[in-house]
């Protein structure tokens, strides 16, 4: 293989390449993954279909967890069970717009996590707008105090998802610098790269300031507002919100094994997030993680057992605080974890490894980069993060990896009700899991130790 | 040009093959309207910004008649009047679905136009399924009576734009055969080719029975159904849908014209709708038909007065059933009226004229046909349908063509709330304008007569 993979169409050439070849586990695990896994899509399909939505701390986050215990056991894992913890839970309800004047139509929105409400009847405002958080930031109080607030910052697409941070702000930080200014509301353009009449939510955050109705425009919605408030000296909203907190509930970790022959050889963790948001099925975002993470665990178990346990762990509560990770760091920091990764950014094909091991363990990131590249996945360099739920035991200092997949279009679907199965392109899925197992079981067998990272001089 | 235009990006390389060209009339001004309209898009941005949604027989339909008399009056347009009549009008309610087991989840779906009304706080049934329309049929009264019936019969995209034909029936007969045999309710899998939560409405028809609930699912929801119904031996539904007749309304066509210096050569009929459903802002259905011919009409008056009068039509409801059409052909088919064109398709590239003239019509066909292949037009044959607005003179006997868009991308879109600004290519737009500018220059100017066309003898 001279290109790397581009496109799920390559998929059935680069089969007919590797046949015939790998002589080593690894790879044998890896081209039968990519030739047929089953377990990824199993678990995809069935979990939308079968459960759906599965927000943090509902009850439907609880049937989840039911029907995760039942799948894993079914697939043989060991010691399979639930981790609980409780958290603030947040619901939505009803959610409309209307401009009242001088333009009368509705735009679609969808409230923000955490959001506040306006009474049950709605308010109207004068919607006042912004092309960029940093407008708003820099206006007077004055210009803002009782108004609708609406910025229109645009993302835009990346391989690499890097936008996700850069716009981010947007909407974890907007709606709060426009309560300190006084908003009656805010409404911002979706943190999203589609044009569909489906609004992106997600996690706003308030620190001091007391909550706001806030909500998230569809990109055909805010752009007609744009046009709206260029055309007209004066455009007022009728908006109503009336999402609630309903106190604290359960969320939970759901957690498998495969166990190792050699307890000191320290432990394995690897997952994604059980629950989602309460739009979509929670397709891309994140029944593909646990899926690709699951199966390739099981591709390992299935290879005979392995010298380090590996631990599965389907977490709880990562899309509205983060209370599954934090709880599972707090319970288990003290054990012999050596090595983290992490799937939570879709379906779509795996591109760049990124290792993130102490200086001794260059050999294992090369053996696990040339099982990767005839996957057409490159070696890139730089910071692991693993993610939201199991970034803590990297930035305490515990190995990792990074398997890079291309973000291009996750943010056309991203904590909409647009995040659904027909999003998951199977030979894509099929890739992930071929370089997930082939990953694992490099790190799952590898005979020297994994070492802690040293800490890296803080970037300036 | 040796190729046909296959796409907008080519344009620019159009543009320049025709640089210098273009010494007729016609040619001059269809490659200045390729070039440069701006009098189509605008009317499109206008219309869905200062409007949006304009439901046949709303308020929203009245203010779009002030709205499109005033942007008549102010492009030059002669006599600009609206020619009103009453509609039986029908309005959406609430509308929610949830599967209440064994799968609890919510699905999205929008009632059709002319749907029953569950109770206002809904109905609890079990789903029976059919993959198509025959099957329903077939199905006995026993196996629907009491059930909410869902009819998973799947529609593919095509360049013609056919298959609506074709696959239509699902939305506009379905809910009336399920209703005949007993069923509660009734959802269909949206007539529409996109995997967006955005379901698509449009109009179904009873005969003589009593409206049941009738709604279309978007296309991740009836997938998802499907597989539940797959997987479980009993699937129940909680429908709500609160759609209401609210009497006799007021629709109206709004009339322009360009004055002709020859009354005995006839007049000319060309025009869209200016009703949209509920759900989107009605960009490609018709706010771009609208924009497309009253644009096309303008360039022609610009160069001079033509020979033959154009009357420019932007008919009241096309959508609900054609109030606005018939109260037209019945008003004034007594007239001279010896050319009708319509434009309904949304506003991607024109791939296809298909005149249609009595046989001494060739020589202008043949002038038109040459006037268009610089756009990548291909002459067709067949039958000249005109449109659900003109399609009555067409019948009449009366000459006519049509100026076929592309369909491939319509009808991911079509009737949704999608329907927005931003799913119109200007690019694309502009050649709509530049077509049908110098199909028009040649009807209007043509020194001979324009004949009726003979009945063709009836299809076998």
């Amino acid at each position: 293989m001279s290109k790397p993979l581009r496109t799920a169409a390559a998929l059935p050439f680069l089969l007919f390449a590797l046949a015939g070849a790998a002589p080593d586990p690894a790879g044998r695990l890896r081209d039968a993954a990519l030739e047929g896994d089953k377990v990824a899509w199993d678990i995809v399909e069935d979990l939308t279909t079968e459960v759906g939505p599965r927000l943090a701390g509902t009850e439907a986050e609880a049937r989840a967890r039911d029907w995760a215990v039942k799948r894993l056991k079914a697939l043989g894992f060991r010691n399979v069970h639930v981790e609980g913890a409780t958290m603030a839970t947040w619901v939505r309800g009803a959610e409309t717009a209307e401009i009242v004047a001088p333009f009368p139509q509705r735009l679609v929105l969808a409230a923000l996590g955490g959001s506040g409400a306006t009474p049950p009847e709605g308010l109207t405002a004068e919607v006042v707008g912004f092309d960029s958080l940093d407008d708003l930031k820099a206006a007077p109080a004055d210009a803002v105090r009782g108004r609708i607030v609406f910025v229109g910052h645009a993302m835009r697409p990346n391989q690499d998802g890097s936008g996700y941070g850069y716009y981010g702000p947007v909407r974890r930080s907007a709606p709060a610098v426009a309560a300190r200014k006084g908003a009656a509301a805010v409404v911002i353009r979706s943190l999203g790269t589609d044009y569909h009449r489906n609004p992106h939510t997600g996690l706003t955050t308030w620190g001091e300031v007391a909550p706001i109705p806030a909500a998230a425009l569809s990109l055909p919605d805010a752009e007609n507002l744009q046009r709206m408030l260029k055309r007209a000296p004066k455009v007022t909203m009728h908006l109503t919100l009336t999402p609630r907190f309903v106190g604290d509930t359960a969320t939970g970790n759901v957690v498998a094994e495969v166990p190792g022959t050699d307890p000191s050889a320290g432990t394995i963790l690897i997952g994604g997030h059980l629950d989602s948001w309460d739009l979509g099925t929670g397709a891309i975002d994140d029944a593909a993680g646990v899926a690709i993470t699951a199966a390739a665990a099981k591709a390992v178990m299935e290879a005979g057992r392995p010298r380090r346990t590996i631990r599965v762990i389907w977490f709880g509560d990562e899309e509205t605080g983060g209370a599954g990770s934090k709880a599972y760091f707090a319970a288990h920091k003290g054990e012999n974890v050596v090595f983290v990764a992490e799937s939570d950014f879709g379906a779509d094909r795996i591109w760049r490894f990124v290792p993130g091991f102490a200086p001794a363990g260059k050999p294992l990131a090369d053996r696990i980069a040339a099982a990767l590249f005839p996957l057409g996945i490159n070696r890139g360099t730089g910071e692991v993060e693993a993610g939201a739920d199991l970034g803590a035991w990297v930035k305490a200092g515990v190995a990792g990896a990074d398997l890079s997949q291309d973000g291009t279009r996750y943010f056309d679907y991203h904590h909409t009700p647009d995040d659904t199965l027909d999003k998951v392109d199977p030979a894509q899925l099929r890739q992930n899991v071929a370089a997930w197992t082939a990953m694992l079981w490099h790190v799952a067998n590898a005979r020297e130790d994994i070492a802690r990272v040293p800490a890296a001089p803080a970037a300036p």
